[in-house]
């Protein structure tokens, strides 16, 4: 199978928004007067975003779905994306599943796949997508105030759980295995509640790398500190029993786990109804998990405080991917 | 150093047309009002579209160069980009120079670097280029129609040169290989010519995989054949001479070198002064090929003159990924 087949056969599709899809030099595309274009790239490498024998129809889902999920932390709505593809072999018996699973999830939100590229190499999939904002809508990192309630949505820490239990650093039995699994294999991407939080959140991010982490970034962008009850987050985690049953630290797992795509965010206080609206009309559980503090001299920016008000030590690392 | 201290020092820059650059979930851009889009990405793969030793300013500057040329195929003004990179190691004397040939290429044409990724692995080079195009002026492939002459850009063939070279193929005088080398590590986006041409060109394509290739993407997707020249393209080689002296077949490297991003483009006869002012106002040089054929029949769509008037079999086949 050659390259053009390939193309031709697995990734041309009707694009009925774009004015021009795949085939020629460029996609084109005519964004909806005075709309903002919200952008984000995300590159998966196999080996370290991925097991090289990974589902491909899974791999296909999760590579869209963790860059929808960054426009989802903008509150954009998606248009389309462009997929550029490193591929060992042009193999139809994988590439066809791998197509299905990201078409589904594109159909399934309206984003048209407007072009890409493709070559022989060590597999890599690299995917930018597009979306839309009206101007001053999107949800940024850098607008959280001292005073704001933090959220986040969904569950945390079962990604990461599957990872340990595939590296055989610990047993799970095959219900929860299944279940760990499916939150590592087929997040999903907040799109519902991104749109939600438009005019009601004031800084959001997506969790991919660990919640503190990722809130991190917020506090640092926002220039604020953070205060985080543990007992908030400890129910977080979907399997947290198994999780302890097999000797682990939970804690470790919902504020580090890394691979949640879930999105944590900030809103004042007045808008607590507002935002359980958002969670209802979205379908997305949202937790209210702490609040953003002004920063005071050289306090540390992130406080994490125990049940017992007492507070605990911050022992969890963001991923970073030149220290891992 | 870490992935954000990495983005930090050497793609975190001043974005004062784009509405928010690197640093949070998404890029933010406002496209100028009824302009269309146009977005292409490339993936360079080491050892496959460069050597692993590959200069990095070089490297920094091709990667870009080669996503503009698709820019300039379609007409369109460059905007922005996003840069995702896999690194075996995140080793600031690589970075340093690759984000300065980049980034220089990126200044002289307004080009903002706006967001992307950073992760480990194999090193791999993925850019989303955008630039804008006012409706129906972008050039497509689909828009040759019979009676058009065919002109192509600069010159062809030298980039194949400097690969075989490389490849100790062939061997060249130290003049020869650094003008060849040149072609090859250091390609020009033919953005000026491509702009000139809006309005003017009936159809254009980039020139990355050969020219009667590239070509070929024109003919079939407007439907239409096509009559070359050879003796029209025989001096289109730079390094003509030096090619012939080494006993290479000079129309080889000119009808299916690869890595020349030129433009190859069609135009109505009754443009050919229009076509030499374009030429004249981009400071680029242009050469008129051969002309556009109507399709009959099972007539082969692409026929090669001789300067006897003979026809010469097409035994130029264009690059591909999966089948070399």
């Amino acid at each position: 199978m050659g390259e053009f087949e390939l193309i031709q056969q697995f990734f041309t599709r009707p694009t009925p928004r774009a004015v021009l899809g795949v085939g020629d030099d460029c996609a084109l595309l005519q964004p909806a007067p005075g709309m903002q274009l919200a952008i984000s790239s995300d590159m998966l490498v196999s080996g370290r975003h991925f097991f090289a024998d990974a589902d491909p129809y899974a791999l296909g889902h999760k590579a869209l779905a963790v860059n929808l999920s960054d426009l989802a932390a903008c509150g954009a709505k998606p248009l389309a994306f462009t997929l550029a593809l490193a591929l060992p072999a042009a193999d139809p018996a994988w590439l066809e599943p791998f197509a299905k699973g990201m078409l589904a999830l594109a159909d399934a939100h309206g984003c048209e796949l407007i072009g890409g590229d493709t070559t022989k190499g060590p597999l890599n999939i690299c995917i930018t997508v597009f979306g839309e904002v009206p101007p001053r809508q999107a949800l940024l990192r850098s607008g959280a105030r001292a005073g704001d309630d933090i959220y986040v949505s969904g569950t945390l820490g079962d990604a990461r759980l599957a990872l340990q239990a595939r590296l055989e650093k610990l047993n799970l039995a095959d219900a929860t295995m299944k279940s760990a699994c499916q939150h590592m294999d087929m997040p999903t991407a907040r799109l519902e509640l991104g749109l939600a939080l438009r005019g009601i959140a004031t800084a959001a991010a997506d969790v991919s790398d660990g919640l503190l982490g990722d809130l991190g970034h917020i506090l640092e962008r926002s220039g604020v500190g953070a205060t985080i009850y543990t007992d908030m987050v400890q129910g977080l985690m979907h399997n947290a029993e198994a999780a302890c049953a097999a000797g682990q630290d939970v804690l470790a797992f919902v504020l580090a786990g890394g691979d949640d795509y879930e999105l944590v965010f900030t809103a004042a206080p007045e808008q607590r109804a507002a935002v359980g609206a958002a969670s209802k009309n979205s379908n997305t559980i949202v937790t209210r998990i702490g609040h953003i503090d002004a920063l005071a001299g050289t306090n540390t920016s992130l406080r994490l405080i125990a049940s017992d008000g007492s507070a605990l030590p911050n022992r969890f690392t963001s991923f970073d991917h030149f220290s891992t």
